[in-house]
C-alpha cells in the first residue's frame, strides 16, 4: 500500500505541508556504499526552486536539504535516507482569507470531502511545493546510478506551452540549459517569453507539455505485466501535480498510424540489434529495449489566477474567487527538473527489480 | 512488490500464457456476501472474446471461466477468488517458425534479451490474451460495485481510429453496443468500418483511442499522493498491451488551454456542489470530485502485419518478418472491455482504501 | 498488502479451500531458466499426504500437482507459475451436521463473526489442507535455491510431541528419514508412537514442537529493521495453521541466560570467522552470521478430537461438540514439510531482495 | 517491499542511527480527525527513556518528540506524519575504539558483512535506540484506537527475568506501575532488584520474558491466511532488538497439552459467546475471538558485557571485546513499552484491514 510513497524497492516517501515545518523525503532500500552529501542534492533542487526568473512564483523558498540519516562519513549505508527541506518562507496570512472558500481547479474541495479536515496554508499536503521533495529523493537516485549505470543520463526539457510547440528540427541538447523554459529550441523560447508575459499581464496562467528522456539505457530493465517499466513511469508522471496526461514514445500519435509505419525495423549493427526508428519510445512488452526511453506528460494551467471564477464555500455559499498571492503562470517550467527526478527514481526501482530477479546483467545475447 | 499484481487492496494477480493449459487471475481481498457465479463473469468474457465478427482475430478460444476458490453456495467468502480459463484453440505450429526471430514492435526481443528465455507459443506471457484474465477479475470488480456503489456504472468506447476521430455532437451512449467498434457515434462506425476493411486487404493495421467513463460516483474517493485516482488509472491502463499513452479529463489537450479557459466552475445546486464543465475529468489533487471519471488511452497499431518488415534473429542474423496467422487489424476494439476491467478494479480498490482509512462514507459535508 | 500472499519478491499467494475444486499457490518473482517439472515438486507433497501410516489422517487425496503457467520446456521462464492441485477425496457429507456449529479451538466462529459466511466443508480456507499449496511453493524455492545457492540445505524434523522430547545427545540427521515422526532420536519417535497410540485409543490429541534448520547458509542475507531473516521466519512459520510460538536459536531459553552464557564468541579459522555456539540461531541483527538458521515452532495440539466439548451455534445455543471424520491426532507430525517449505522461501525471498540492493555476492569481507 | 516499514495500511517507516543527528518515524496511513499533540506522545517515550532508575543505562537522551507534518490545529489531517527525535548525548568517543572490531552478539559484524559499510557509532542503525521511533508510531497509534476502538487497552509488563518468573496467583494489574520493572507481582520484582544488582556488579546481564496483553478487544480483527492477527504480531515483536521468540497463548506450553486440555471451551453468557479459558490467547484462524490478545516475546541478555568475550576484528585477526560505555544490564526493562507500541500499531492496521474489505463492524452475530 502506497497513500504517499512509489518504488517497488528503492522506495521514496513524501511527508510534509507547504506550510508546516518542514517536508522530506523517506528513501528505503538504497544501495550502499554510494557517495552522497547534501551538495549532491541541492543543485537539484536549486533547479526546481522558485523565484529565479520571472516566470516563476516569487515565494522566496531556500530550499536547503538536510541528510537526517543513513549516511556515514559521505557514503550511503544501506539504511533510511531522511532528507528534511525547512519551510522558511509561510506567509500563512496571504491564505487566510479561503481557508472556508474552494479555489476551483484545486484539491482544496477534495480534500475537504473526503477527510472532513484541510490544512488549508498554501494548499497544504496538496501544494506543488511537494515536489521539492521528489527532487531530492531524484538526485538520490541519480547518484545511485551513476554508480550502477553510469552511461545512464536523465534530461528533461519543455515541448510545448500554451497552442505553441518546439520545432523538432531545431532541437538542440545544449540549448536546454540555455532559457527559462528548459527548452532545446531556443527560437520557441523567445516566443514563450512573449506568450507568457502577455498572460500574466491578464492575470492568467497556461498549461504545457514536458518531455523527459534517459539516454545510454541498457536492455532488460522493466517487467510484465503490471511493473512495466511504462506503467510505473506513467504512474510516476501522473503523480506529479497538475499532470493530465502522459504517453511513451510515439503515444497518442501512434493512435493514428498503421502498423507499417509505426514498426521500428531491427538491423544487426556493430554486434548488437539497432532500431531504425524509436516510436515504441525504448519500451517494448513493458521491458526497455536499449534505446532512449522517451515519456512526455501534460502539465495544466495553473488553477491560481487573478480572474475571478465561480466557486462555493464549505458552507454552501456562491462565491467568486481570485487567487491572489505568489504564483507560477505555467507550472510547467517547475515541473521539468521533478519529471526528471521521478524518471531517475523509477530507472534506479527497475535496476534493483531486476537485480533480484534475475541478478547482475541481462541473460539473453543476440549474436 | 508486484511483477504481476495490481491492486492495493483488492489485488489481481494474473497467470498464465497464450498457449499453456490455462491462464486466470488470482483475487484477494474482495469483501464477503457478494453473490457470484461464473455466469456473471462469461458476458464480460465474451464481450472481449476473439472473433466475434471480421473486424476481430478469428482465433477460436471458448474463454469459458472457472471459479476454483473463494465462492460458496453463490456468495464471495472473503478468502481468494480464483478464475481459471482453459487455452482450448492453441495452434502452436503457426508461430514455430519465429521462435527464434523476433517480431518487430513485440515483446520477444525484450524477453528474451531480460530473461535469457522466452514461450514463443502465441507470444507467451506477453500475448493480449492474457487481458481476458483482466477481463474476468474486472466482472468480480463490477459484482462488488454493484453492491456498495449501486450508482457507479463503468462505460468504455472507442473514440478514435486511425486518423478519424468521432463527432462529439453525435455522441450516443445508447449507440454503443449497436457497432462492433463500441462507437458511441453510429456513423464514424461506418466509416471506421470501411477503413479498416482496406487496412486489412493492404495486410496492414491501424491504432485506436479509447474512452471510458465511470459515471454515478461520490465523492472523496482517491489518496495523495503516490495512490492518487488518476495515477493508479493511468498505471492500469498504461499496463494493457499496446497501450502508449493515458490522460484524464482534458488530458493533453490541457496543455494548450488557459487557466481562465480550463477552470471547472463550481455552484451550489439542489444542496451540493455541481460543476460547470469537467476538464479536470472528475479527479482533482488525485480524489474524485464527483463528476463523472473520464479517461483515454491511445492503443498503437497491431504490430503483427503481413507487411514484411526489418527484424533480426537469436544468432544475429538480419531477416525481414511476415506475421502470418490470426490477428486483429485494430487491436483497440477489444481492448474496450479490458480497459472497462480495469476502471472496475481501480474503483472498488480505491473505495476499499477509502473505507480502510476512513470508515463508510466520505467526512466533509457541504452546505 | 497480503492477505494471502507472502514474500517479498518471491512471492506466493495460496487461493483454495478444503472441498473446493481446487487449491494451490500462485508464485510470482520467481528467477527465470530453473529446471522446474511437477516431479520436482510432487515428492515434497508426497511428504506432506495423509494417509502415510497411522498417526496421520486416513483422508486420502491424491495431491497431484499440475504446473499451468511459467514454465516452458522444462525451465521456469520468470513470469508467474500456477500450481494446482485438485481436491479429489471430499467426504462432504462429514462436515455437514456441523455447518452451524463452532468447533472449540478452530477458526469456524472467527470467520463467521468476522465475515459473516464461511465454507463449512471440512474448515474451508482455515483447513490445514491450505499448506500443501505451501509445500508446493516451497519445492519451487529449493530448485531455485539449488541453483542459486547450492550450499544450502533446509531440514525440518520434530523435537517434542506432548511432554514429551528428544535427546539432543542423540541427535542424528540420518535418523529423520527412518521413523513416522521426522524425529532425530529413533529411540523418541518409538516412545511418541506409544503415546500416540494411546492417545488415540481416548479420543484425545497432542502438541508438538517442530525445528527446522538451514546448514551451509551464507552471511548476510536479512535486513534491519522491519525486513529481519528472523522476523520473516517467524511471521512464516506463525503463519501455519495451529501453531501458537515461534523461537529462533536459543529462543525463550536465552530469557534465562546471562549475557556471558549467551554470547556466541568468535575466532579467526580457516580465513573467516567462525563461531563457538549459535545461541543466535545464525541471525544477529536480522542479517544471517553464516552459522546454521535454527527456528523452532509450537504447534497445539489438534482441536478436532472425540471427547466432547462445550460450544454454542450460529443461532446462539449451548451445544457439546465431538469432532467426528478423519483427522491428525498430532498436526505437528505433516507440520514438518511445511515448516521446511516455509524456510525455503523465506531463504529464497532474503536472497533476492540481497540481491536487489547488493547485488550479487555480499560486500564486507573479513580479513 | 519493507526493509524498514512495518503495518499494511497504518504504516510505519523508521529511520536514523544512533548517533547521527535525529531519528524518527514516518507514518502513512493514519486516520483524519484524530487529536494529536506531542503532549500526547511524550509520555510514552519517556516510559521508554533511558536513565530513569539504577536498572536502566544511564545515557542521557530527552527524546523529545517534535510533529513535523500532519497534524493541523490540533488534528490529524490523514497525510503522512513525521515525527522527528533529535540525537542530543551522542558520546562518540565511546565507541570509536571498537570500529574495527566486532563486538560478539551484535549486529556489527553482520551488517559489515551484508553491506560492507557500518556506522560504528553506537551501533548506528541497529541499536536499540531505533526503538524510540516506534514507541513514538504507538503513541500515535494508541490516539486512533481511542477514538475507533475506546474499549481497548494495551498494557505491557515483564513476566520473567533470567531463571525467576512471576507468581501468576500474585498478579495485579496496579502494581505494574509501581516498580522499575514493570511487574505485575511486587514480591517477584523486589527479588529481581537483588538479581539485577549482583549481575551488575559481575559485569554481566540477563534475559527476560515480557508480556503484553489488549484487553477489551472485538472479535474480528484479523484474517487469513498470511496477515492473520497473530502471525503479523510475531512479527512485530520479532523485530524488536534482542528478541528471540514470540508466543500467543499458551504458545510452547501448547505443545505439551493434549486436545482435551487446550479446548478453549465456549457458552452462551449475556447475548454472546463466552471462553472457559484462553489458551489461543484471544486468535484462532488469525482472527480476534474477543478475548485478551496475549503475546509473549523472549529477550536474550544485553550482548554489551564487561566480561571479556572472544571475538574478531576487520582486518581478520582475533582479539578479546568488553564493552564498556554506558549499557542495560536487562534491555528487557525498556523493551516493555516497546512491545506495547509495536501491538498498538498491529491491532490499529488490522483495524483498518477489517474496515477496507468490510466496511464498520463485524458481519455475522451470533444468537
Amino acid at each position: 500500500m502506497s497513500f504517499n510513497s512509489f518504488g517497488h524497492l528503492f522506495r521514496v516517501t513524501t511527508w510534509g505541508e507547504s506550510h508546516g515545518p518542514a517536508l522530506g523525503a523517506t528513501i528505503d532500500g538504497c544501495p550502499p556504499g554510494v557517495t552522497l552529501s547534501a551538495a549532491d542534492i541541492q543543485p537539484w533542487l536549486d533547479k526546481r526552486k522558485p523565484g529565479q526568473n520571472r516566470f516563476t512564483t516569487q515565494r522566496r523558498e531556500a530550499d536547503e536539504v538536510e541528510i537526517l540519516s543513513g549516511v556515514y562519513e559521505g557514503k550511503t549505508t544501506g539504511t533510511p535516507i531522511q532528507l528534511m527541506i525547512r519551510n522558511t518562507d509561510q506567509r500563512s496570512k496571504d491564505y487566510s482569507e479561503i481557508s472556508k472558500t474552494f479555489r476551483p481547479g484545486h484539491a482544496d474541495i477534495t480534500y475537504y470531502q473526503k477527510y472532513g479536515i484541510r490544512d488549508p496554508r498554501g494548499g497544504g499536503r496538496s501544494s506543488a511545493r511537494e515536489t521539492a521533495a521528489r527532487v531530492a529523493a531524484g538526485a538520490v537516485a541519480r547518484q545511485v546510478l551513476a554508480q550502477l549505470l553510469p552511461d545512464v543520463s536523465v534530461i528533461g526539457y519543455m515541448v510545448q506551452m500554451g497552442k505553441r510547440g518546439i520545432e523538432r528540427a531545431r532541437f538542440d541538447w545544449d540549448a536546454i540549459g540555455g532559457n527559462p523554459f528548459w527548452s532545446p529550441d531556443a527560437e520557441t523560447a523567445d516566443l514563450w517569453a512573449a506568450d507568457l508575459d502577455a498572460l500574466r499581464k491578464d492575470g492568467n496562467s497556461v498549461g504545457a507539455v514536458i518531455e523527459v528522456t534517459a539516454r545510454g539505457m541498457p536492455a532488460g530493465l522493466g517487467a510484465p505485466v503490471y511493473a512495466k517499466l511504462d506503467s510505473d513511469l506513467a504512474m510516476a508522471m501522473m503523480t506529479i501535480n497538475a499532470v493530465k496526461g502522459v504517453e511513451i514514445g510515439a503515444g497518442f500519435g501512434a493512435a493514428a498510424l498503421t502498423g507499417v509505419e509505426n514498426a521500428d525495423e531491427i538491423r544487426m549493427q556493430d554486434g548488437g540489434p539497432v532500431y531504425g526508428s524509436n516510436h515504441a519510445g525504448g519500451v517494448l512488452g513493458g521491458i526497455s529495449t536499449g534505446q532512449d526511453v522517451v515519456v512526455r506528460f501534460a502539465v495544466k494551467p495553473t488553477s491560481s489566477i487573478l480572474t475571478p471564477r465561480a466557486s462555493v464555500t464549505m458552507d454552501g455559499e456562491d462565491t467568486d474567487v481570485v487567487t491572489k498571492g505568489r504564483h507560477d503562470p505555467c507550472v510547467g517550467i517547475r515541473a521539468v527538473p521533478v519529471g526528471e527526478a521521478m524518471m531517475a527514481c523509477v530507472l534506479l526501482d527497475h535496476l534493483l527489480l531486476h537485480r533480484a530477479q534475475m541478478g547482475e546483467g541481462t541473460r539473453g545475447r543476440i549474436g
